[in-house]
């Protein structure tokens, strides 16, 4: 459950001043942020504690994360000059605090680590328009209007993307999720000419070793097919779509990952235990389904509600392979 | 093109003053504002000047709409004592505005006059959470936690819809519109089950005026079918959706409109006619597609790129009945 940490009192214990990317440049208290709620849950792996415009402010863009507002770009991207903005990322010399918290994690956590990255489109969509964005405007603009300058955009932040994602696991990440949190935002079109050879880029870029590649977005179920054929073992699946109805889309060669709706998670116990529980009958017993919340958990849930929730799904009987 | 106005030097010119809602109880106002876009661009028809949350303002819930923000509601439904808040809308004396406005069109139009409604759920979410909310958290809350209250405040805002519509159309409007503009952030299951009721209550209640029902949301690819089913002539696609695919889903007896990416009207014109074409192509002749953009005019726009818009698609071949 991203984010599932975010809103315990012991992660406010630690997290200390400044924003969110000091926290992160800390990796003992990146660390401890981590493992939170995988002690306090018990859930089955670790999600890394650490931001997608992590790689791109390391790389000296000027990218700060205000806090209420999201990533904001000082200076955004506008033109074919901005591109020598955008090196080569040497995770040891840009992101040492990122290996080190890796590193450090995977001596403690008894559960897989599961580190990441923020898909080219999403990042390219956060360098283009400054910050966070309701219509993408700027960002549609500069993909429809100049495809050749798009491209190479996002090419160069596919391979910030792949420097990332291959340091994390060969420092002992297990799996690897590529977050496409805005891709929901396009036409499938425009996500197949405009985005698509990007993200697979990056995924075929991170085959060779051996780890599952999850894949997630928001307001997606029109581009699942899609973001499978990206390269992904396991799609996210948010909870606009029926569960079942996106494995039918998907195959049986894809795994999924959701998708209760966080607000549901504020109802409560009864209600929260009755849509757990169909969340469980949409997937009708088909291997291959990581419960999950259909998006990050909202920041008022309360922790007992999230507990309760991750006994009962740990309850449910054991899906055998057919 | 809904909101096609709103961005135009004339609507400036002649907005005047205080909210929207003081310009939509102007009769001379609303009907020069409607005008205006049909008069500029030659579209196919008119939709209403006004607002989803005209009729519970005029009822007396206590709702405003703050400019840059949206509708506000001081004082949020959270039981079953704010129902009595919510007494019948008798047209004639609540909003005769509207109807002296919806008159005053249809005496001036040469094209149709499209009039529309808040659909229940979209309504409620605003009188449920205060204002506009990116996670509906207190609406679902409540649909959820408390579904007889829920349904009670559905029937109560579908029964004023349906007042609304049908005064709208005794007035002389030729169509009517149900806008269920956040039905998009529920699961399907959540839909059907506590929004489709009430939209199907509404629709019904207007098939005997013998008026094409058009539904629309945005990011409701996953609730088509469900929309469609609660009584709808036409549906509206946003932009998320393959307009093709969405016609497959819905079978040859619904029409369809939609769907170009409003962002993408802001490129230059090869782009937008590009897009345009194949939105049409996506359609691919099939009887019963109203071209229009997937959501809202973006207030950036350049009217003379709409203008070119309209003119391109009226030039398209003409589709005949198979």
């Amino acid at each position: 459950m991203r984010q599932a940490g975010r809103s315990l009192p012991e992660y406010k214990a630690v997290r200390g001043p400044g924003t969110i990317l000091n926290a992160i440049a800390d990796p003992a208290r990146s660390i401890e942020i981590t493992l939170q709620p995988v002690r306090r849950y018990g859930v089955d792996a670790a999600i890394l504690y650490s931001d997608i415009v992590v790689p791109v402010h390391a790389i000296g863009f000027g990218v700060t994360i205000e806090p209420g507002i999201g990533p904001v770009v000082a200076d955004p991207f506008t033109s074919a000059a901005d591109l020598d903005r955008l090196p080569d990322l040497d995770p040891e010399v840009h992101t040492p605090y990122v290996l080190e918290t890796v590193r450090g994690l995977v001596a403690e956590l008894d559960v897989p680590l599961i580190g990441f990255a923020g898909a080219p489109f999403t990042v390219a969509s956060y360098l283009v328009e400054g910050g966070p964005s309701k219509n993408h405007e700027r960002t549609k603009a500069l993909m429809h209007g100049d495809p050749q300058l798009w491209a190479a955009l996002l090419d160069r932040l596919a391979d910030i993307a792949i420097a990332s994602l291959r340091s994390q696991v060969l420092a002992g990440a297990s799996a690897v999720q590529l977050f496409d949190s805005w891709a929901g935002a396009l036409h499938p079109r425009a996500y197949q000419r405009h985005v698509l050879p990007a993200s697979q880029k990056v995924l075929a870029a991170v085959a060779d070793l051996g780890v599952p590649r999850l894949h997630f977005g928001v307001g997606t179920s029109e581009l699942l097919p899609l973001m499978r054929d990206a390269g992904a073992d396991v799609v996210g699946i948010d909870f606009r779509t029926q569960l079942g109805a996106a494995r039918d889309r998907l195959g049986p060669n894809t795994a999924v990952q959701g998708n209760l709706d966080p607000a549901i998670v504020l109802a409560d116990w009864p209600v929260v235990k009755a849509e757990a529980q169909a969340v469980l009958d949409d997937n009708g017993g088909r291997p291959g389904h990581i419960f999950n919340l259909g998006h990050g958990v909202l920041p008022q849930t309360n922790p007992d509600t999230l507990g309760r929730l991750v006994d009962f799904v740990h309850s449910a009987p054991p899906i055998t392979e057919q």
